[in-house]
């Protein structure tokens, strides 16, 4: 565990019972170093994770079938895509295999909605990113009533299997939920409208869902509450300060990739040997 | 163009009719600013690169139909993987498609071998890297006849129709083959011999492979006279200095961008409008 940090992220951000109408989004559980120092602490700390992510690649690369997968949810502007960029972006472009989930096309609408899933996800080795996930169909789905309640309410025990059965494949699943309040959201929508290299960020329909914001916070407490397994645990992120959000996704893929004890693979041939070889060669 | 390049790398580089044989894999073409300053440059430019990079993601996001495509192709060890990071790991990840080719599977031997490829294209807005490509089906295929003779000759042909095709749809393609020499292969090699953390990378098979070194080069050669278009030209990148193929390659992506001419896309909402929405949600 890094300084600064009280208790680690993956214990501090566990949901274990949290209720998202209670979270303070401004809060920075478990760290109280600031942010001037969380900061100076990602790019540190980014290093780590970058040698960790290369061992799991080089255990993929040599057999291994291991694999770790990030899933991101939160509301527009909550800060998903800065993750990908500044924490995803301080590894090996290789190593990573990213996914962002939208509004479903024709041909995804033809399966069931955890078929454009399995498509994605990632390969012994890799580290799968998912930008938003099957949990819409639980989200976005429920709150607009685009199936039929009897449909989305079966949904939360087939994640969960779903999720069972790629952990016990090897998969590790760090789910992270990132909250923002009403107000950061305005504050981070009014920037999109008033910088022209943002405009291309901003939909009327982010404005629109505001007005959805209870039934969503109802919609995340029920994903918490029905979906936050030992095999596949959710963490939630306040997400107010992007620089504590950022520091806490790292730290808690750091813990994920630790967790695995991989070391680099040993060599399956003989040194000395290969070692002749090269000089004749 | 940066300081210190004489010419710009797209220029310097260009293949138009370069002898394999006669390359000097330690020359630094159009760059007189040394290793340090190449070094210093190389972090300038990443920046420049990042903005032109999510201006073509932007675009993808609103509609826009460009991509482009960066095939690295080169021996081992000439330095595609430390390209892949040091070079696309300085843009965001969602904006990046990165496929690695290598031996084909059963299934993608039942196919032609431009399936597997087009399968990996990327998609509107994205950056796509290829991590050596369809080029291998007239290299490694060719210098062990894996095919007959009859049928990779074919291919080069079909690799100019399917990349043709490809550029006409939006693509811009950017060829690069690395090429270090012999003497500095065999160290790269022993230091994958000699450091634990880097035996993963190694492969007996890599050693037998530079008794076709000759082989090789005549397949490179061939590769270069008969594929390098107008569409889709060929770079021919001296490799030995590991911080000069990264910032050459950081800037024939930036020329590639920069000619897109592409800025951030306007708005498709009446600003005014969505700012009253927004204050009053």
């Amino acid at each position: 565990m890094a300084k600064q940090w009280t208790e680690t992220a993956d214990i501090a951000l566990r949901a274990d019972g949290q209720r998202v109408a209670d979270l303070d989004t401004s809060s920075t559980p478990g760290f109280d170093g600031g942010k001037r120092l969380g900061k100076e602490l990602l790019a540190e700390r980014a290093l780590v994770l970058s040698v960790l992510q290369e061992k799991l690649f080089a255990h993929g690369r040599t057999g291994g079938q291991r694999s770790v997968l990030l899933i991101l949810q939160g509301m527009d502007t909550a800060g998903k895509g800065g993750i990908v960029r500044h924490v995803i972006g301080s590894v090996d472009p290789q190593g990573v295999d990213h996914a962002s989930f939208g509004v479903p096309t024709e041909l995804e609408k033809q399966h069931d909605f955890l078929w454009r899933i399995r498509n994605k996800l990632p390969a012994h080795g890799q580290l799968g990113v998912f930008d938003r996930s099957h949990y819409e169909d639980v989200l976005v789905v429920r709150v607009h009533d685009l199936v039929p309640q009897a449909e989305w309410e079966q949904r939360y025990d087939q994640i969960n299997a779903f999720e069972k059965e790629i952990a016990d494949a090897g998969t590790t699943i760090v789910k992270v939920a990132m909250f923002v309040s009403l107000d950061e959201q305005k504050k981070r929508l009014r920037e999109r409208l008033e910088r022209p290299d943002k405009y291309w960020k901003f939909n009327p329909s982010d404005i629109t869902e505001r007005a959805y914001w209870p039934e969503y916070q109802k919609a995340y407490q029920a994903v918490l509450d029905r979906t936050d397994t030992e095999y596949a645990p959710w963490h939630v992120l306040p997400s107010d300060n992007k620089w504590y959000a950022r520091l806490a996704v790292t730290e808690l893929l750091i813990a994920a990739l630790a967790q695995l004890e991989l070391d680099w693979p040993p060599a399956d041939f003989d040194i000395a040997e290969q070692l002749r070889r090269l000089d004749e060669s």
